[in-house]
Order: C-alpha cells, then structure tokens, then sequence
C-alpha cells in the first residue's frame, strides 16, 4: 500500500520472475502509449533476462511526457537496487488517471513491502484493481509430453476497454519451458482470441499490455504437439481473463456474446461485431431487456461494409431468428425475444451470408451505473 | 394525427410544394436504408416535378424489406390521389422504431387531416418530433441581386445521430428560385458543414435524410455572387438546425464544440474529432464538468493516426491550456479546467501541429438521461 492516488489501498504489486524465464509482451496501440508501455517495450526488445515486473495502480504514467519515463525509470532502479539486478531486467506497469505525475516518492518507499508480500496469484489480482469489482485470476493444467504443467493468470480492467493488441494489464505464466520466439508467437495468438475480441466502451487504453511469463521450472515444451497444448491453455485462460473483464465491465448486467458468421474475412465479422458491441443504442437496449432489433441491424448497417447486401442477412439472439433476409421473421414473437434478453448471458448472431468468415466478441451493456461510475470516478 | 404509435400525438406531417419547385436530397449511408429513403431517391431521380413531402413519426418502415417498401408506396399513392398528382411526385419519410411494419391502415385515413392543417414551420417542426424535447425551426433572410430571399429550415432528431450523409429528417427551403443542379450543389455543401459534423451518440441512423426546396416563388439565384450568398444562407440554417439536434441530444446537459487544428487533412481532424466526440469516457467526463483530460488524450491516441507525434499535441479546454506538447501543462491548475467545463457550452480544442487543415464538430455529454431514454424508449 504506497498511497499513490488513496491511502490504504491495494496499490503497488511486484512479481519476481524466477531465473531463466522467458517473458514476451504485446502493448496498447494508442499513440498516446504511457511511459511504462514505452519502456516495457524497450526492455524486452533487448535480450536481458527480466527479473521482476512492478504494478502500480491510481497513476497510469500516460500523457506525461519525457518526464514520466524518468519517473517510470526511477521505480524500476529503486526495485533493480533491492533485487540487485539491472533497471533493464525490470518490467514497469500502471494504472489508473492518465495525465498526472507519477508519484515516484510515495512509490518507491513502498516496494521493500510489496517485494515481501505473500506470492498468492490472488492476492496479486487484487493489487492490480481500480474500477474492478472483483479479482480476476484463472488457472489451468496442461499434459505436455514431458509431463504436467500449468497455466495461470491475472488480469485487471472494467473501463476504458476496448484493447488493441491487449488490455489494461494482463499476466499469464506457466512453468513450462518454451523459448522466447516460440513464447512471442504464443503471446499474439492468445491476444487475438481473448483481450483484442472484447469491449466495454469502445476506449482504447494508453497502458493496455498483455504478458505471458515462461518460468521454464516445470516440464518443456518439447515438440509441436506440446506448443500446441500450451497454447490452447494460455489461450484459455486468456479467454476466461478477458470474459471476466467484460463480466466486470463498468456498470454491466448483461454478458452479451456477439458473433457475426458467413462473412467475406474475419476483418469484416470484426467491423460489424464491433459497430454492434459499440453502439450506445444497442448496449441500452440489452441493459432494458429490450429486443430492439432495428438498432442492431442499424449497427450493421452503418459497419462500412460497402457492398453488404442486406437481403441476406438473419439476426438471432440465442436461438430466436428474429431478422431473416433482412427484415423481420414473420414468425418471429417479441415474448421470444424479451426471454432470451432477460437472461444475464446471452448471444447475438448476425449471419451476413456472403462467405466463410467469422468472428466473435464479447461485451456488456451500457447502464445508469456506467455513467455514474465514470462521471464519479476522480471524485 | 394519425397514431401511427401512440394515440393523439402528432405523428403525421404532408407540406405540400409551390408548382415549380426544385428539390435536392442527402441521405443515410447505412446500408439498411429505410423503405422511405429507397423511394426518396428514386423519386428524386427522375426529372419528375416533386409536389409534396409526407413524414410519419413512430415508426421508421426500416429494416422491413419489400414489404416496407409497398406500404410506403401505398401512403405516397393514397396522398397522390388526394392531390391530383402521380406517386411518384411524392416523397415519403418516417422516423421511429426499426423493424416493424408500418401501420398504413392507420396513416393513410389521417392523410386529409394532415393536408388540411395550418403550414406554420413551428407546427410542423413539432409534427416531426419523436424524443426531441423542443421543435427545431429557423429562418433568415438573404440579399440577391434580385431582391430578398427567404431560407427557412426545420428538422428532428435527438438519438441514433451521427449522420453520414445527413441526418434524421432535416428540411430546408427558400423561395429563392435555384437550378437542380444548383440546389444539389446546394445541399452536398450544407449537409457536409452541417448535419454531417454532429454526433449525439455515435449511431448513424437507416433514415437519415437532408432535403432541400427551392420554391422560385421568390428572387431567383440571378449570379454566382447571389450562389454564393444563398450557399452561405442555406449552410447558416442548416448549421443552427444541426446545433440544435445536438443541444437537444438525448439526455445532454452539454454542447460541446470540437476543433482540430493542424492536422495533416480534413480527414484526420474529423478521425480525431470523432474519437472525442464518441469516447463514452470523455463524454461522462463532460457530464460530471471533470477535466479528466486524460481521456481526452486517449482518444486521440487512438484515432487511428498511426505516425501521431503525440509530443506535438496540443489541447485547449476554452482559453486553458491543460496539455501542451503532448503531457500536462505545468502551468495548468485544475480548477481552471473545472471552471471552464462547468459552463453548459464549451469547446475542445486540440492543435496536432503537424499540418494546415482542420475541422469543426458538435457533440454533447453522456448522461444517466441517455441511459433512461434508451432503456425505456420503447415501454
């Protein structure tokens, strides 16, 4: 507990990589990136052996210029003192009100403590809280050929979701042995099938960074088929981390799974899934249980798909076909829809009928809560 | 009075058009275009001479296919007959609830009603409204060469806005006598500086549409001069009558202007200034008057300019200056960010500093209001 933005918070996390880990990381797109994005990319563009990554929460270090990589540095020396290890060998991650100085003094005085905190993955998962309302921690075993390892992470993150190439702070790590470039492959294949397919509010963040951690401490991933395993369960558990994000989002009620099939590429799924899973209309109407079909055939309407013929597309919210060939199902009864969008989950299908692609999402609905937690949330 | 939804509310508008008149139309991009916009353009792409406009509110006959479009066919035939004109003279428009049939049965005998009512623009502004909370109509006078000309303009709309084209029912016309191809000139220029530079919500509507009427009952457009002034007219009246769709935004309790400055296109100004204008982050910022300006600085992070020098930017709140250079101003003191964004009307200004062009937007806030609005509009 550093006090960075309120006293006897959870608030400062350090975790020590075990030697010989392989740590490979993909970051936020916005330009606006934070300072401890910058440096973390910085650090694992060279071949150190990181040692430790340090979390701070209430600050995220972003639109602070110059000045807050000195300070983004400044943590990292402090912790790389204490572990006797290089500022380089160190991996810097924050969160929180972007545009405001990094509390360097208050954070630095806190690391001997957080470096002797209990290793409990939950423990870490609440450290890394802001706006969440619960922790965010999924484990799984994995049968390699060489024997049984397993995969855990944490995550953190409720609003300002809607990740580029990762979100606002995701940790994966197995004690398998797998090289760095077999590692950096397995990093953006996980990425894509979990944090870049969900959104709360369409806000891309400054700090999004997705890390997987390869302790090498347990058994190696000795062949394709074993890649293959450790894959599908880094995969997994980065999918259960990312559906606990939009289960946590800002203000959600609802957990709404947005597939859109027979499309021409899995670009043109993820431009519509998106147009759907970002409109304010749309995410109203799930909050209100209200098939309100027309907004999300609006939504598709205006994706940018040029050439979409909408005389093709059929709409289903779980197994009701609401929309056929564009219009509504004549058999279609608005009880059926009311049921389906009165459950907490839920799926909405949009079969554009125009090739093979597809693609799926996740999101939330947008509620009074949403609002009050985001006009609130310096206050 | 036609209750096309609910009983004994205006719901049902005819203007009728001097002989004579010009008539030049935008509308929506959404590729689920709505039954009534199918028409519009084809009517309005023959030579033929348009005699009357017929709008009804409650429901949008989109998303309803063929079917939609016999019904409206139906309305534009039954209100030909009543006006000794053919069906293809009329242009039909709808706003409301997507994907349901429209309720000819209900619209066409209140059609003798609606022609026989008084033709104040007030009343017929309020004819067209469906969440408006106040009609929207305004009207100037302009100097031709040939004597004085009228320009007056009504329009709805107050969700589902973020024109591409134009927007949810705008009409404008003068009495100023204009060529086709003039009057269509006429209203690419006004929708591009009006209608198509405002987002209430971020959602592009299936009936978007921006008509302009040129009577020739008045002056007529003699010289290039007079063009030009009619041109400036025309866009002013369109300009209030976007103004005022967002200041009447669902919920809004803000009307924010969006400027971007020297950026490298127009194109980009307006990627930028929508990534402000839609981010539901700095959109309840804007609610709560809290210069969370950090938001403001993600979004442009994540606009979309891959080579942004963020050390570049710029941003004003008003006169205060709270980023300079891409990181917090050191002489900027909240309390000035917090006086400013406590104004009911302020603007955003960010300067990219990486080129000559720029654009203007009008957005407003995001409020529990919206929220309540969305989640009830149907019940």
């Amino acid at each position: 507990m550093a006090g960075v933005r309120k006293p006897n918070r959870k608030d400062l996390l350090v975790m020590r990589l075990a030697p010989g880990s392989a740590v490979a990381g993909v970051f936020t797109q916005n330009r606006f990136c934070a300072a401890p994005v910058v440096i973390c990319k910085k650090n694992l563009s060279t071949r150190k052996e990181i040692r430790a990554l340090v979390v701070n929460t209430g600050n995220a270090n972003a639109g602070t210029g110059d000045d807050g990589i000195r300070r983004a540095l400044k943590v990292c020396r402090t912790l790389a003192d204490l572990l006797d290890c290089l500022p380089g060998q160190v991996l810097p991650f924050s969160t929180g009100v972007i545009m405001e100085p990094l509390p360097v003094e208050r954070i630095t005085p806190g690391l001997p403590v957080a470096l002797s905190n209990g290793s409990s993955w939950l423990e870490a998962a609440e450290a890394i809280m802001t706006t969440d309302t619960v922790p965010k921690a999924f484990s799984r075993k994995v049968r390699l050929s060489t024997g049984e390892a397993v995969v855990t992470g944490i995550a953190k993150g409720a609003g300002m979701i809607r990740p580029d190439m990762a979100t606002m702070l995701g940790f994966v790590a197995t004690n398998a042995g797998v090289s760095r470039t077999g590692l950096r492959h397995l990093v953006e294949i996980a990425a894509a099938r979990s944090f870049n397919c969900i959104s709360v509010d369409g806000d891309t963040s400054t700090n999004d960074a997705f890390v997987l951690i390869a302790t090498g401490q347990g058994p190696a991933a000795a062949s394709k088929k074993d890649l293959q395993a450790l894959e599908d369960a880094v995969t997994e558990v980065s999918e259960q981390l990312a559906q606990a994000i939009v289960r946590d989002g800002e203000g959600a009620t609802k957990f709404v799974t947005v597939k859109i099939e027979k499309g021409r590429s899995v670009e043109e799924c993820r431009r519509v899934g998106y147009a759907i899973a970002h409109s304010p209309l749309v995410k109203t109407a799930f909050f209100a249980s209200d098939p309100n079909l027309g907004r999300i055939l609006a939504a598709i309407g205006y994706a940018g798909i040029k050439d979409l013929q909408t005389s093709k597309v059929d709409l289903y919210i779980d197994q009701v076909l609401a929309a056929k060939n564009g219009s509504r199902n004549p058999a279609y009864r608005e009880e059926e829809g009311v049921a389906a969008m009165k459950k907490s989950e839920f799926t909405v299908r949009a079969v554009l009928n125009r090739g093979k692609a597809d693609a799926t999402l996740w999101t939330c609905d947008l509620s009074f809560d949403y609002v009050k937690i985001n006009a609130e949330y310096r206050t």
